[in-house]
């Protein structure tokens, strides 16, 4: 039997549409690599009957239940009090829990209240689960065959304990923990990318294998779970099988982003880029310039709207522009080697083309992109004709330049 | 009695972490503003004895359950079917919603499948509710006491069928609708906020009215819910009261974004900007010109990381800078009016700062931020002390560039 695992998240917040419960989600997901589904989420409000019928449904379902909120010092926060009364035990002052939160408010140079020694009572019999990320410690109860944990709903002190103490039980109850890998690509169209992978998932030795495919437009994550003895090598293998068959659309694995992953190469060689932008009007400089340490690599990045501003500030020539139209590759080369001679750098990036929503011609309709790399080996350029709207259209676009340069760093 | 609403929404997608039900936070958004607070949320996946659960269990104890997902055409999708289990009755063919689909895919030039046709099948006496966003129709069934109505979990089509069939409904049952109100502050902390307002959710005039608070830093939005006869006038009689008490600081309501407000003041009047970014890095010149229509108020953006930039590009004194280093009031200044000379604009934005994490020092901590404007009328500038990441200190300051100026163009 697979071990039945629910989800129980509790604040009146969270049914007014103002706070969205991503805590639910982030579990969900790292149980998933545990190889476990989150059989069911439930959400109810801050309010006694609600919680009593909800925990006394979700226990009896369950191997597992993960409630969170409830734990704050105010009247609404019933969580402790409403274990108790479900498993009709009372509260209990935990003192090495009132000691921390006295502590804790020493160091902060804050008051406590009355309200907040509410934080260190928990139902008799609970385990409780210190918190070194907030005020609030977790607890864990058992509801007749169910294991009741208890945790804040601050994301931090939610992931935090989920971390350290919820997974690594999770995974010992498991016995064996499968093994997970992820690969990004960058511009594969989802549906391609499931047909591309058909061999791989149908191949036989690679049986009990579970992938995954989540968009991220315009990067498409790659993800599988490999069970049982072995699953690091067998994740090794399929992830040489992957990135054979998508090759050079491989950017980066896990956690690695590509906006990073350039300036990270960069840096280690020693080279700058400067950036010419026209219809990514800034983007392709924010996502250089979002990641620390940037300014090793970057002195100049300039959003040329207008014709003027492409001849002043990037040398353009006129009668280029008037020949070919600011939307064209002679125009994207000329940016992007006007962005290298004016920023004096290594590598320059020109990027021009029609975001929308209008702007198109039957000839140049909306979402054609010229991107350019001007560097030491002389001046490449790409075409494109994206689909989607302006935000989609310029993030593309921003991405495929930060290609560029990513595979000309190779 | 309040009307007793829930949730259910269904995949196995939204189990694992890989989708995130958005559209249950919208509309209990869109409830909310109706005076309805969702009693229950449940999330349950594609797995018939789960569905039959949570369909029973919703309905038996709801005046209304709003299901979504599981109306597509293959296997997985098992709406309908669970329905009209639960209810005991069959399947029927709706011809109407057939010919519709026939036409749909007719339309798009794809071959119709066996599969598609089930996505015309609804349990023997449901009210189906046509789908003009997308393919599968929608329906509705009494169980019990409850209306059960299930919409697609595609977003475009479960917002729309909401907004077209449900809400209208939900209100025309509710007889009387609120009157709800959404005020925008810049850079007032939320806690601030909530003090500010005490004497107007105090006031005995305001009795009934609920007010929220909901912080996107760096705006704040004021929202209040005004119940019964003359709602509008009293939500009116708020509004007036909040902008008394925060002044400037209220730069829109419903809606309206700062980007797009500046944008279409600049264009009324028509004059331009220009901006001349350091630390934002490209953030301010993306939020503008993620604006349709943009390039008719602003024809340049300069990033000038480097002080060799900031003097070649935008003609900032190496003696300036020498003397009072890069982030200070002087070179915020001189980058305004550079990048106002270097555009040909009317206006120049200027912004240099410490976005961190390294780069501070006691005098100039992270977080430190001078922003100026050059106008018609000379140069103003304003220095700030932002809490918070890198990320958190460039969005901050290049709102600030933007409030400065649509402080100016009132």
């Amino acid at each position: 039997m697979p071990l039945h695992v629910e989800i129980l998240s509790t604040g009146d917040e969270l049914l007014t549409g103002q706070v969205v419960d991503t805590n639910s989600t982030w579990l969900m997901d790292r149980l998933w690599d545990l190889g476990v589904m989150v059989r069911r989420k439930t959400l109810v409000g801050d309010d006694r009957a609600d919680l009593d019928a909800a925990l006394r449904e979700t226990s009896g379902r369950s191997d597992l239940v993960v409630v969170s909120g409830g734990m704050g010092p105010t009247e609404d926060d019933l969580t402790s009090e409403r274990v108790a009364a479900v498993l009709g035990v009372p509260l209990e002052l935990h003192e090495p829990s009132l000691r921390a939160l006295e502590e804790r408010f020493r160091k902060f140079g804050r008051a406590m209240t009355p309200n907040n020694e509410k934080q260190a009572r928990f139902p008799r019999g609970a385990e409780v689960i210190p918190n070194r990320f907030g005020s609030a410690p977790g607890f864990a109860v058992r509801i007749g065959r169910a294991e009741v944990v208890c945790f804040p709903g601050v994301p931090v002190e939610y992931r935090g304990l989920a971390d350290e103490w919820l997974l690594p039980r999770v995974a010992a109850r498991l016995g064996e923990v499968p093994a997970s890998r992820l690969l990004k690509l960058f511009a594969v169209p989802e549906s391609h990318a499931d047909h591309a992978m058909r061999p791989v998932m149908d191949d036989p030795a690679n049986e009990g294998v579970r992938f995954g495919f989540r968009a991220h437009w315009p990067e498409v994550h790659v993800k599988w779970t490999v069970p049982g003895p072995g699953a690091d090598a067998r994740a090794a293998r399929i992830a040489a099988a992957v990135r054979g068959i998508f090759g050079d659309a491989v950017f980066g694995e896990a956690k690695e982003e590509l906006p990073a992953l350039v300036v990270a190469r960069l840096a280690a060689r020693g080279e700058r880029v400067a950036l010419a932008e026209s219809c990514t009007g800034g983007l392709l400089a924010e996502l250089v310039t979002g990641v620390p340490g940037a300014s090793a690599v970057i002195d100049l990045g300039v959003v040329a709207y207008a014709n003027a501003m492409k001849e002043a500030v990037l040398g353009v020539p006129a009668p280029l522009l008037a020949a070919h139209g600011a939307v064209s590759e002679p125009v994207a080369r000329a940016l992007a080697e006007g962005a290298r001679r004016a920023g004096r750098a290594t590598w320059g990036l020109g990027i021009t083309g029609i975001a929308g929503p209008t702007g198109g011609t039957p000839e140049k309709p909306v979402g054609t992109v010229h991107v350019a790399l001007a560097g030491p080996g002389g001046t490449t350029a790409v075409e494109r004709l994206y689909r989607g709207d302006r935000e989609r259209i310029r993030k593309t676009a921003a991405f495929e330049a930060l290609n560029l340069l990513r595979l000309a760093l190779r």
